[in-house]
């Protein structure tokens, strides 16, 4: 039999046909239509699995389950209950992806089943506790406990990008001031540098960045541009404090980075180390290991089609 | 038989001998001898453990096990790793405990004692997932995940007191500057009183409250006094995020407030509730239930015994 994971961000909608041992076989990435609502999202994902079945030479009964991960909080019986950078509120997800699609199909946050895919054939393989962070749109963190993905009793944790972490010069989508992911998503590293440049017209205009995405902030950064640097090490400073409070309160052994801002490599991680460690509560033992996770853009696919696969075996 | 239960705070030490079903029997309490050291302390609970069972008739074998709780992290072998109102860093205090009693002794965070205390006989019982936060000389946390009390992959977690949900006027005693319990325990509310009455020589000099305790302030507050209702609000507004950051990330199903605060009772609770609200990711979904903690002082006396009793049951 064969798997299937879809993956529902804010900016891309991808869905895999994943094998039994989670090996990602076959996928598709379409650009999400957040603005065309969620009716039209859910056509998106129908026709996305059906092709891919199609162009794969399997019938539809071959998968033997789905899983989707959104962007969200999503309830035990995968209703979506708010999804900031979907604008959804309330939707019986699950259930409307199972009658149009005609296969068992389990809805749960995005970053949980990117922790699953994880958890099952990549960087917290083994691992007891464990947490996967996605820096996107916005932060995701998937939790690992006992090792098992973790929501909490109603299915509304795991949104460590909404903690508070100080005071921001703009509000979240979900209506509130001063979460972790904006400070810290690709997002808030555009904003904030967008916010800056235009603060000061005194910069030389040879290093300014008119309409930059976070890998070009990123680039400019590892290259010297001094607001550039001023952005990353902004986002360094509170992604230490994001990620050292989840050690202060959950101390797991590895916390693995993902999403597009963790293509930075070594050029994030070293720094943040630093960062990390200077939040903790018992500075001399900084046991959890930050890494990289390594299932990149496939965690999610292969982690919601594991994720069924564990539901339904 | 019977079990002991040890609750070793910055200020007093508790040690309770407790019935198998958890009933507390008889207790006895000191001033914590912080000043004089390690050693000292180690002697004070001796002592302690002895007389209870003299006074009580019963030989030091007849009580089965014995469990401490300190304000710090500890590793799964009882060794304090750093508790920094007690000034400790990386002491035995399992391993001297039962060497100089004869009696097995198993040491955990004391936040986790109580709340193992509340989920067996209190407000936590029945709970799959919860806390217990205790605001008293400090703030501590104890986590409960899957029915049991939840440590970390090192016995480094359940510090939430020590998330950084802002910048303080002054730095915590664990060296890191805006952790939760400078701005929610009740050395905080002190400490920001003074802070505040040292500023404002212009306020009526008969509002003003010299050597305040906690209590004084709260009362003050409740009277109306306008430098306490400002330390209160500012207090409850910290405590909200603390909170809310807990219920994006863990999700529980009760939150128990236990410690020399929550004494107040609706005069914390009530706006509480309203400070949390604003700080949640999903607002139309406030499914935790803010408590009282229901043993109160004899929490972490029972909680130890009952842990001790799980421990070798």
């Amino acid at each position: 039999m064969f798997w299937s994971g879809v993956d529902l961000g804010g900016t891309n909608i991808k869905v895999g046909l994943v094998s039994e041992e989670g090996t990602l076989l076959r996928s598709v990435t379409e650009k999400t239509k957040v603005q065309d609502g969620y009716e039209m999202i859910l056509e998106q994902i129908i026709g996305m699995v059906r092709s891919l079945a199609a162009s794969h030479r399997i019938s539809m009964t071959s998968i033997a389950g789905i899983g989707a991960g959104v962007p969200g909080t999503t309830s035990p019986e995968g209703v979506v209950y708010f999804a900031n950078n979907l604008h959804w509120q309330e939707r019986p997800f699950q259930q409307d992806l199972e009658q149009m699609l005609n296969r068992p199909v389990f809805v749960e946050n995005d970053a949980s089943m990117a922790a699953m895919g994880e958890l099952c054939c990549g960087s917290l393989k083994g691992v007891t506790n464990g947490i996967l962070i996605t820096l996107g749109t916005g932060l995701g963190t998937g939790l690992v406990i006992h090792g098992d993905v973790f929501s909490g009793s109603h299915g509304l944790g795991r949104q460590a990008g909404h903690i508070k972490v100080g005071n921001n010069f703009y509000d979240c989508t979900c209506g509130g001031n001063g979460c972790l992911e904006t400070f810290t998503s690709a997002t808030a590293l555009v904003r904030y540098y967008i916010h800056r440049r235009d603060q000061m017209n005194h910069v030389n205009s040879e290093e300014i960045l008119y309409q930059p995405t976070a890998r070009e902030i990123m680039e400019a950064a590892a290259a010297g541009n001094s607001l550039a640097v001023e952005a990353f090490t902004r986002l360094v400073h509170y992604l230490g404090i994001g990620i050292a409070n989840l050690i202060n309160t959950l101390d797991p052994e590895v916390i693995a980075l993902g999403g597009g801002l963790s293509k930075a490599g070594n050029q994030l991680l070293e720094p943040l180390q630093q960062s990390i460690l200077k939040q903790l509560y018992d500075k001399k033992r900084f046991y959890t290991h930050i890494v990289l996770a390594t299932l990149e853009n496939e965690a999610g696919m292969v982690g919601g089609a594991m994720f069924a696969r564990r539901k339904l075996n």
